[in-house]
């Protein structure tokens, strides 16, 4: 039988991603393709008790519907911390909790814009999101960056020229897969632009936690006077990923759609590490916790920047992230890095080549991202070599 | 700020029963208002056994990113289960592990429709299914039924007169919120309309398994020879609805579109309950373990059943159920019972107005749903006493 599959479903593919992922499958690839945090960050000890203790004595609500919000004692925990660490949220602001950043974003898209609408987005961008957009049948329209991230002028131009645009997507922080960070000057530029042409910003911040050497500038959402941002936020990366829980902080009213589209998209995420998030947020020091993974991870990216110069840069850009998982390279005189990716998956190590993450499904680029937070010490070293022996 | 949104979400309202649940926060109020299971049934023991050991011996895989079609194991027992046990599944068709039923149709009516179709479901049929179609700005067309459930008569005129039908929605067996349940002979006619017109069935089976009385017909899905039946399943009402797990068997194709929505949905469903069901289910006897949820369940409903004949029937017709969880009741002489639920809601006992259940959100019913599942025997006999003081 032939199907035929909705309009904006039919033209969605699987992931670039996910297909270079089922090679990694393969024991012997070294993968640097993921988006995976190191296992050995997960608060395994902490969560197991947390998880016996939840289910010999609150087993009844854990394993029961809950409301779609979220566990109301996890919300509170969310913006707690969200008002006082980095003095995100304010009167008109409410919180959700979701079954990860992606279904934030799936879901803000979803309840803000009809098909055609078209999201402006930094260009490369995280796939992700890229494709929850074009999911609901949206048009994206790619930016350029510099090392000062996004640009004023790009975003500017677009908002000038580009039709039925209603959200501005942005990673800010250690972006997906650049690594790049907005300026501290830029992002208020950002936020007045927005305002300005009446559009929304998704703020995406899954990285912003994993910062290395400094603190990053004040999220984009801190100076939102006019009610035009939403937060996204995620414990995949600072706590674990299969556990699925993410968050949302924007106004009220936008909190109060994205329930009613979550009540019909899956009722609630799972409480039962809802309530142990709460638990772990509560009664041990996140912020330590938090400040191990970077170290682990520091360590990692100097290593893979000190390989990467040693290996890559005669012959590709080397853009030094200053957190975050991701290593961005882009060839010299090149136009399109697939060959490339191509040759390090025969020689057993997966990269992900640039054009999966342009909003343009049909564009390509030089640029391709290295991931630095799951591989060990010892393939690092052994696929950056391996790198090195290809691009000379 | 005034905020703008999608023209399909700015139509939908939270569901009715949500805010009626809101009420039966209060202590002192009986709820024959919810769809939640008994808690009692939960196999809470085994689960903590479980989640302890997965903890201990492969934390590093259940809290990392998985794959999104589910975790392998869970997938192959799911499909072994129904094909051994129900003759569900043919080569053709592959299964996707979701999170909770309610995603499996969110999903399914996404990657089969675009806005303006249309869907033909029971009325009254299940609000979280009708608001899911809703969200995708798709139209409702509501089918009559009768004691042998959706009448093929009803079926047939929708097809042949209502524009852009895509897809035939229906809980065949226990029916939310009627417990009516589609008899032997009707079954195969309405494959077989659905086939002669070019039309999906989403086959919703929520409650198949919790049959108190008889071994229900075979599912739709049994005589599904051309790859039309979507089945949707779930683990939240015999195992615990807050883990958020359901599952889809249908053909490969759409089972791989989902795959790509779920992708940009979710990523996955969480990893440490998918592995903790498959081992629940390899381990121990669900079977058994269902047939004490029937037992507990037959109790209450019996109860329930009896005290509506002494308390109700004089002013209302009851349907009996053969299963799931609910009673439902049709007022005598009135076009409306919206009146009735006010009533009762004012002195403590909340029941759901059939109102809220049907495909026009403008239409009235003289029916209402009672939930068995979830209230004590003692809140039974004293919730059903007060609902006969009112009607009488």
């Amino acid at each position: 039988m032939e199907y035929m599959f909705s309009t904006a479903m039919a033209a969605l593919k699987p992931s670039a991603i996910r297909e270079i992922l089922k090679v990694t499958a393969d024991k012997e690839v070294i993968s640097f393709a993921a988006g995976n945090p190191a296992p050995e960050t997960f608060p395994v000890t902490q969560l197991q008790a947390l998880a016996c203790r939840v289910l010999e004595t609150q087993s009844s609500q854990a394993l029961q519907y809950g409301v779609t919000e979220g566990y109301a004692p996890l919300r509170q925990s969310i913006a707690d911390r969200l008002q006082t660490k980095y003095q995100i949220g304010r009167d008109f602001d409410s919180t959700i909790v979701v079954s990860g950043a992606q279904q934030g974003i799936e879901l803000t898209a979803k309840v803000l814009c009809n098909p055609g609408d078209t999201v402006l987005c930094e260009d490369p961008s995280f796939i992700g999101a890229l494709n929850s957009f074009r999911a609901h049948g949206l048009q994206l329209h790619g930016l350029r960056m510099d090392e000062q991230g996004l640009r004023p002028d790009a975003l500017e131009h677009a908002l000038q020229t580009v039709p039925r645009v209603k959200i501005l997507y942005t990673i800010p922080t250690h972006q997906n897969p650049t690594g790049l960070t907005m300026s501290a000057e830029r992002r208020p530029q950002i936020l007045a632009l927005c305002q300005q042409y009446g559009v929304y910003i998704i703020e995406d911040n899954p990285y912003g936690d994993l910062s290395f050497d400094a603190v990053p500038p004040p999220a984009i959402k801190t100076g939102d006077t006019e009610g035009i941002v939403i937060y996204v936020g995620s414990f995949s990366k600072i706590i674990a990923p299969g556990i699925r829980l993410g968050y949302v902080c924007a106004p009220a009213p936008i909190v109060d759609k994205i329930v009613v589209a979550k009540q019909a998209a899956d009722v609630h995420s799972n409480l039962f590490f809802q309530m142990i998030v709460h638990a772990y947020m509560t009664e041990n020091d996140i912020d330590a916790h938090i400040q191990n993974c970077c170290d682990l991870y520091r360590t990692k990216r100097d290593q893979m920047v000190t390989l990467s110069r040693r290996y890559l840069s005669s012959h590709a850009e080397v853009y030094e992230p200053k957190g975050g998982l991701f290593l961005w390279c882009v060839l010299r005189n090149e136009q399109d890095s697939t060959e490339f990716c191509r040759k390090a998956a025969a020689q057993k190590v997966a990269v992900v080549p640039g054009s999966a993450f342009l909003a343009d499904t049909t564009a390509k680029t030089a640029g391709f991202r290295l991931n630095f937070s799951l591989p060990t010490p010892a393939q690092i070293d052994k696929g950056m070599a391996i790198l090195g022996s290809i691009i000379s």
